[in-house]
């Protein structure tokens, strides 16, 4: 998006500003966790691996870029841990990715894109994709006035109303922390988060695109039910590379309806 | 410290080359997460708040920097949440403090001090200050294998046999984790990390300084027993203030040993 003649002088003006652009918006950032996710999106937008990184040399994060119907995508993966060759999951990476990618690309929209787990109970199945309403944390509990807040670190996703009606899918709360499975500490966290979606990046994500005031949605794909009788990681890599297909096809549905739009339209 | 006129080529050949290296440290960056630990320090190096930050304007981050003996120091607080007013505690502000100041800093050594909690069992009594051997995560379960590793996210401290020999601390483990008190889940990994000391940062930092090969050591001061009677959040409050003046002590005890030292006579 191009920059009002008049640059805001806070943040909160300048999502103020964005919310009510008439400008359609022309760069999107995603964010997403783990390559068997991402790969997919990268073939389907025709998007090329960085030659010379927008990142220090040091760090392992990939950046796929592109132009898809007239929006300038950035996709960023963490990527591959340095020692141990695994995706680079959680809170920390995708707080540092978000950071480092909003200063280098300057993004109009952020969508953080992933697998998750989520509770029959709310009425989640295998398969389903979810548009996030809000997102909060379930592993920092810090039992003193206001720190007890902080740690919830409650943040709201971009409303999108029409994104909503034009697209079926279903709506939730996330809750986010660094496990792949559940304590009875965490559980009673996700229900007082009122949370149907269960992943480990959603919260830290919304976390650093509040602090710079970039508006973000997320879109979760249910590989694992979090109240099932099946262990967590044996459903999620059973279902990791199908369920994978249908969140590649929902992200690609989001940003189709996305290209040409405001996002006070979306 | 000045850059060795050959420039390595790798992170690996620069750390290196930064702990080989014959030249006196030459800039430090503290990173201290709660201003009533911070400020103590702040004043006994008679440091100065930014006028113009380093940070982007967006941040709460705050750097407080002077010359100490020699020394440039810079002592970064993550500084108060901008919607709540609390500390920005925990592993996700710690991370990306150290990043950014990585990034606009290059310092020679990162030191991270803090309160903590820690373990009676393990010889353990309140105002012990440790400094630090290892650093691992445990709130970071992913049952699968090598993504299991990738949770704990073990790292090593600097070694520092001179400092050792020269102060009085007493020598642990730390085990990181984004809550203030401790699920059954949580004590089992601090266990399974055969850790000493407990805390909410210093693994975050520990996994940035490494990801750029800077040294980093660990000063935590105790305010609390984990495995004691009184509940930790009010130990904590209760300590607090006592205790963060044994950890500025501590803290200018190895200021002022490290000064005019290389990185290997530490």
């Amino acid at each position: 998006m191009v920059l009002p003649k008049e640059i805001p002088s806070s943040a909160e003006e300048y999502l103020d500003s964005q919310i009510h652009s008439k400008l359609p918006i022309s760069s999107i950032l995603i964010i997403i966790a783990m390559q068997t996710e991402a790969l997919p999106l990268v073939e389907k937008f025709q998007l090329s691996e960085d030659q010379k990184s927008v990142f220090p040399k040091e760090v392992p994060w990939v950046r796929y870029h592109g132009i898809y119907r007239n929006l300038q995508i950035n996709l960023i993966w963490p990527g591959k841990d340095s020692a141990l060759g695994v995706d680079s999951v959680g809170t920390i990476s995708a707080s540092l990715v978000t950071y480092a990618s909003i200063q280098a690309l300057h993004p109009d929209l952020i969508i953080n894109a992933g697998t998750a787990g989520a509770f029959k109970a709310k009425g989640a199945s295998i398969g389903d994709v979810f548009l996030v309403s809000e997102c909060a944390f379930h592993d920092r509990r810090i039992p003193i006035p206001v720190f007890d807040l902080y740690g919830v670190g409650l943040k709201q996703a971009l409303k999108t109303p029409n994104l909503h009606k034009e697209l079926d899918f279903k709506v939730g709360k996330l809750s986010t922390g660094d496990s792949l499975d559940m304590s009875m500490q965490d559980e009673a966290s996700i229900l007082a988060n009122d949370a149907t979606v269960k992943d480990m990046e959603g919260a830290a994500v919304a976390y650093v695109a509040d602090m710079f005031k970039v508006p973000a949605i997320f879109v979760k794909a249910v590989t694992d039910i979090v109240d099932g009788e099946k262990p967590t990681a044996e459903e999620f890599l059973q279902n990791l590379a199908t369920v994978s297909a249908a969140l590649d096809q929902a992200v690609t549905q989001v940003i189709d309806f996305i290209s040409g739009k405001c996002i006070h339209e979306l």
